[in-house]
C-alpha cells in the first residue's frame, strides 16, 4: 500500500509488524465489528507514521470503518491501496476523525500516544470497564519529554491497565537514535519512573504475548522495551536512510517473496486458511446521561462556590466565577472532568477539586500530558475541562492542535491571560493566545462547526453562561479568564452566544470594542471622553469567531469608526473585524493591542500604560480617529 | 522586598537561600561589576519566581545592572524596594531584556532552564572558555517532559561544564509535590538519565559546596539533588499554602528578627562587616567576528550544497534553497550555528551539518529542548538557527515566547509547511503557525523592532536571501518553507527585504496576494482567469510585518480589489491587509485560507482543493468579487 501511495513507512510499520500482530489477533479484547463497542481495548498507535501496519491488520480482520452514527462499512483488503488517498479513511497518520474509529486520537506529532491512553485509562476506570489501554511508542519519539510526564502521571494514578510498548528498531529518519534511548537506557528510565520494565526480542510472538499476559498483575504500570528492526524482512528497507520511504513498484515483488519465504523459518504454514480472531470484549456497559447540561442561577452558584460574599461586595473575577460553574456542571452531569496543572488555587477549578475528587486529575506541572489526557477522556465520553495560567497552555499547543485534528471535545480555560496580571510580568501573561486560537475559528471540522470556539468573558455573570455554554458545545472550546475581581457588568439573568457581543454603552461616536478585562478599560475610557462631550458606544465582545455584523451596523448607524482594544498581541478581535469590514469597506476599523513586549508593574493601570493600552491612550486615539 | 511589592515568592526564595548563597558568593566565578564579561560562570534560574533571593545577593555584591551598550548603574540594597515597579529592573520573574544582565534568559515558565544551560555550555565550548553553567531547578517544575529532553541533550553532548541543581522543598503552588517527584525518585531518574547524582541538604552550607567542587571532575554531568525547605528560616511561610503570597508588612519585623536569631544557631557573626566576594572569571576571551555577513551568488551557493544539478533541471524547493543558504552562512561567519530535531534531512540543515559538525546540535525529537537551547546558544554570541517541520515547532511555542521575552536572537526554520505536503496529513502540516507568528509581527520588543520578524519565500532565491536576511537581522525570525520542488520565480540576483512584497504579474482586475507556496496557486488562478478575459495582478508577499501600502496602493489603482491566498488557518496576510485596508475603507480585501482541517491526499492539489484552496476555488471567488 505505501509502494501504491507513493509515500508512507514500510520500515517502521515492519519493525511493529509482530508486536501489532499479537495484539490485534489474539491478546486485545474487542470487536472489530463494533469498534465504537465502549468495552473494546484500546490501541494507542503513538509512533503514527507506523500505521499501515495496523491498516493492513484491520483490513484483514474486516474492521469497520466510517461514523456511528453515519456510513459504515468493513475495510477490505483491497482498500489499502487507497492510503493517503483524499477520498479514503486510510489518512497517512492515524485519524478517527475522517472515518478510522479503531483509533481514538489523531497522532504522528510524536510523543502524545502514551497521556491518551492515560486519558483513556482513566475513562475506562470512571465507567467501572475493565479493558486495558495499549500505547505503541517508537525509540526515537521517546525522547519526547512528554512522554516521562505521561510516565510520572500514569504512576501517580496507579493505572495499571495501561501498558506502554517501546518499538525500539534504533532508527530514526535522520540518523540513528542516540544511546540515550537504546533498550536498556529507556528501560532503566521506566525503572526509575516506577514502572514495571522489561526487554524482550519484539519479533518474538511468544515473548510478546507472555510479557502481555502481565498486564495488570505486577501492581504497576507495565512496560515492554521491544527489540526491533526496521525494515524487518525486507532487505532493502533495512538501511537507515529509508525512513519514510516506500520501496518502488520494481522491488515490491522481490521484497513480498522474501517475506513469503520466511514462512519456513517462522514454522508456520503459509497456506494455513485459519483465521485468527480477537477475543471478545467482556465488560457489559452502563448507560451514561446525555442531553443538554443546565446551571442553576447565577447567585446560586456562586453561592455554593462560596463566593456570595465576594459578590456582595461587588467584584468577582471571571476566574473565580468559572471556579462556580465548573463546580456546577460537575453537580448538573457525571460527564464533567476536570484537569489542572498545579494551579487550580489560581485557576479556581480548586472547587471542582474538592467536590469530585473522582473526577479531577491532578497533572501537576506538566501542560503537554495534561491536554493530550483530556483527549483520551473525551474520546472516552467524557467532557474534560483543563485549566492553567493561559500562558502555560501555549506548552501545550501542538498537543491542541492534534485534539483539533481528533475533533476532540475538550475545553481549555486559560487564566491571567492579558496584562492585567501586572507584578508576575510576561512570563506568566497570555498574549499569543488570542492569535493562535482565533486561526482555529475560521476552519471548518469537517460537520460545518469551528474548529475551536473561543470565549473571553468580561464579568463573573458572562464567565459563568460562557462556561456553561462550553459544556453544551460539542468541539472543542477556549476561555480566557483574568485575574483581577472586577465588577458586575450584567444582570444574573443575562444570556450569551457562541460568537456573540453585547452593547454596554450607547453613543454616536466611535465604536469601542473591548473583549475580557479591556471592557471595563474601553468603558473607562468612554466615561473620560464623555465628559469631553464625545460619546462613544462600547461592545463587549466575548467570542469568536465573532458575528460581525451587529457591531459593523451599529458603527455604520454612527460615526462609522471602530476600535477594538485587546489586551493581548494582535490577530484577535481586530483582525476579525477588520476582515468583516474590509469586504466592504463601509465601516473603518482601528485596533489598539498590546503593543510592546510587557514587563512586570505593580498595578493592571502601571502595565497598560507600558503597552500603550492605559486609557488615555485610548481617549487620544478616539481622538485621532475623530480628526 | 516581596512585603514592599505585595506580591512575589519569598517562600521559594528562602528554600533557595542557601544554595544560592554558596553559589553567587563563594563558587561561582564572575564579575558582579561586569556581569557582560564572557568568562563569568552563569546561573540560569529555572524556577524563575524564587528570584528574589538573587536580586538579594546581587544588591548586596553591588552587582551591575543595566545595558553594556548604554545605561548601567550598580544595584543598591534600597533599589530591591522597587521589586516588580513598572520602572524598575527587577522583574518578577528573571528577564535580562530589561536591564538584569545578570542573567541570560527570561524564565518563569517552568521547565526552560536546564535547556537554556545547556546552550550557554555549548557556547562556551565553541568559544574554548572554561565556565561553569549552574542550573535551578524546582522539585515541582521537575515534572515538565523539556527537563528530561534536557537531562538526554547534555549527556548526548557531553556537557560536563552544566551542574543541575534541583530545590526539592517539596511544595508546589496547589499541594505538596507528588512522590514522583521526591529527591530520591528525582535522584534515580537522573542516574537513570546518566548524571552523576547526589543528594545533599540544601541548607548546609558546606554540604552545597562540597558537592558543587566536584562538578567537572566525574566525568558526567553533575546533579545536586537538595533538601530544602519551603520558606526556611520563617515559620509563618512553611506552611504548604503559602506558595507566591508575600508577608503582610504587620508580619515583617517578626520575621526579620526570626531569621537574625538563627545566627548563632548558624554559628557566625552577626555583626560582621567581613563581605565575601566571588572569586573573579579567570579565562581571557578571543575576539569573535562581527558586522553583516554576505552570503555568495545564489548559483555558487546552490552549487556548493550539490544541488546545481536539480536547479538546472528547473525546480528546487524552498526547503533545500534554504540548506544551501545555511551552508553558505556557516562558511561566512562562525556565529553562525545549526539546531535539529532528528529531520535534518527533511530540512536540509544535513548541508550545515555534514560541513559543520562542530557548530551543528542534532537534538534529536525534541523541540522544546532545542529552542530553548537556541536561547543559550544566542546569549553566548552566537546565530542559531533551528529547523524542524512547522508542525513541530509549534511543540515549543511556549518556549519560542519566552525567548521573545528574551529579546533572544534566534531563527527558527518550520518546513513542510501548511497543505502543500499533501500525503503526510494533518499531523504534519504547520497551520495555525502563521498567526502565531505574526501576533508577534507588530509588537514593539523595546528597542524599536518588532518581537519577530516572519519570511514565507515562495521560490529558491527568495527562500536564499530571505535567509541572509535573517542572519543579519537581530532579533527573533521565523521562516516557512514548503516540501515541493518548485520552479524559480525570481532572477538569481533578485532582492528581497524585511516586509516586502514583489509584484509577480499585473492586471487590472482583482490583486491576488500569495506568500509561500500559494504564489504559483494565485498564478495559476490569474493564467486561468486571464483566458477568460479576467487579468489579475499576483503579488508575492513573503514577509511580515507586511508593508501593505504598495499592495493597498496598486489595488486601488486598478479594481480597489484585495484576494490573499494562503495555505494555514486564518490570522496571516489576509488579517495583516484587512487590517491596513480597514483603517481608509478604501479598498476591499477578502482572503481565502484554509477553510477546513486538512486530511491526507496523494497531491497538493488534491488537498488544496479538500480545504477550499484550488485553483478553481480562486478564480471563482474572484469572478464573485467582480460580480
Amino acid at each position: 500500500m505505501t509502494t501504491e501511495a507513493g509515500s508512507g513507512h514500510p520500515s517502521s510499520a515492519l519493525s511493529a509488524g509482530h508486536v501489532v500482530a499479537v495484539l490485534m489477533y489474539q491478546q486485545m479484547r474487542y470487536d472489530p465489528l463494533n469498534p465504537w463497542h465502549e468495552g473494546n481495548d484500546r490501541l494507542v498507535l503513538s509512533e503514527g507514521h507506523a500505521v499501515p501496519v495496523v491498516y493492513a491488520a484491520y483490513a484483514d480482520l474486516g474492521g469497520v470503518v466510517g461514523w456511528s452514527d453515519g456510513e459504515s462499512t468493513a475495510l477490505t483488503v483491497n482498500d489499502l491501496a487507497r492510503l493517503r488517498d483524499i477520498d479514503s479513511v486510510l489518512d497517512g497518520h492515524p485519524n478517527p476523525a475522517e472515518g478510522f474509529p479503531f483509533f481514538d486520537a489523531a497522532t504522528g506529532s510524536l510523543g502524545q500516544g502514551l497521556s491518551a491512553g492515560a486519558g483513556l485509562a482513566l475513562s475506562a476506570r470512571l465507567r467501572g470497564i475493565h479493558k486495558r489501554i495499549y500505547v505503541l511508542i517508537g525509540d526515537g519519539e521517546s525522547r519526547e519529554g512528554q512522554i516521562w510526564e505521561a510516565a510520572d502521571f500514569i504512576v501517580d494514578q496507579n493505572l495499571t491497565n495501561v501498558c506502554a510498548i517501546f518499538n525500539c528498531n534504533g532508527q530514526g529518519q535522520a540518523d540513528y537514535v542516540s544511546a540515550q534511548q537504546s533498550p536498556e537506557v529507556v528501560q532503566h528510565k521506566l525503572a526509575a519512573f516506577g514502572w514495571d520494565a522489561r526487554i524482550i526480542d519484539g519479533h518474538d510472538a511468544d515473548q510478546i504475548a507472555a510479557a502481555l499476559a502481565d498486564v495488570g498483575k505486577t501492581g504497576r504500570p507495565l512496560a515492554i522495551v521491544a527489540r526491533t528492526e526496521k525494515g524487518w524482512g525486507v532487505g532493502a528497507l533495512k538501511a537507515h536512510t529509508n525512513h519514510g520511504k516506500p520501496l518502488p513498484a520494481a522491488g515490491l515483488k522481490e521484497a513480498i517473496a522474501g517475506l513469503d519465504g520466511m514462512y519456513a523459518e517462522l514454522g508456520i504454514s503459509a497456506d494455513s486458511d485459519a483465521k485468527l480472531a480477537p477475543p471478545a470484549p467482556s465488560d457489559a456497559v452502563a448507560p451514561r446521561p446525555s442531553g443538554p447540561i443546565r446551571l442553576p442561577p447565577f447567585a446560586d452558584g456562586v453561592a455554593a462556590a462560596e463566593l456570595a460574599e465576594a459578590l456582595e461586595k461587588g467584584k468577582l473575577a471571571t476566574r473565580r466565577a468559572y471556579g462556580a460553574a465548573l463546580l456546577a456542571l460537575g453537580k448538573a452531569d457525571e460527564r464533567i472532568v476536570a484537569l489542572d496543572g498545579d494551579v487550580s488555587n489560581s485557576t479556581f477549578a480548586q472547587f471542582f477539586a474538592k467536590a469530585f475528587p473522582n473526577r479531577f486529575f491532578e497533572c501537576k506541572i506538566a501542560e503537554q500530558n495534561m491536554v493530550s489526557t483530556a483527549v483520551g477522556l473525551a474520546a472516552g465520553g467524557f467532557i474534560p475541562f483543563l485549566s492553567s495560567f493561559a500562558k502555560f497552555l501555549s506548552r501545550a499547543y501542538d498537543q491542541t492542535e492534534m485534539a483539533s485534528i481528533t475533533r476532540a471535545n475538550i475545553k481549555l480555560v486559560g487564566s491571567h491571560a492579558g496584562v492585567s496580571l501586572g507584578a508576575d510580568g510576561p512570563s506568566q501573561m497570555g498574549l499569543p493566545d488570542v492569535a493562535f486560537f482565533r486561526s482555529f475559528t475560521q476552519v471548518d471540522d469537517g460537520t460545518g462547526q469551528p474548529a475551536c470556539v473561543v470565549f473571553q468573558p468580561a464579568d463573573a455573570v458572562a464567565a459563568y453562561r460562557c462556561t456553561e455554554l462550553m459544556a453544551n458545545h460539542v468541539g472543542m472550546c477556549y476561555m480566557r479568564t483574568h485575574r483581577p475581581d472586577m465588577p458586575l457588568l450584567y444582570a444574573h439573568d443575562a444570556t450569551f452566544e457562541i460568537g456573540g457581543a453585547r452593547q454596554v454603552r450607547e453613543g454616536s461616536a466611535v465604536t469601542l470594542v473591548g473583549s475580557g478585562f479591556t471592557v471595563f478599560v474601553a468603558l473607562a475610557a468612554a466615561e473620560r471622553l464623555a465628559r469631553e462631550g464625545i460619546e462613544c458606544s462600547v461592545f463587549d465582545a466575548y467570542s469568536l469567531p465573532v458575528m460581525a455584523e451587529p457591531i459593523l451596523a451599529s458603527a455604520q448607524a454612527a460615526a462609522g469608526l471602530v476600535l477594538t482594544i485587546e489586551d493581548s498581541y494582535c490577530g484577535g478581535w481586530h483582525a476579525a473585524l477588520a476582515e468583516a469590514a474590509a469586504q466592504t469597506g463601509q465601516v473603518r476599523v482601528d485596533g489598539m493591542t498590546c503593543g510592546r513586549i510587557p514587563k512586570s508593574g505593580r498595578t493592571a493601570e502601571d502595565v497598560l500604560a507600558f503597552v500603550g493600552l492605559s486609557v488615555g491612550d485610548i481617549a487620544a486615539r478616539v481622538k485621532q480617529l475623530l480628526d
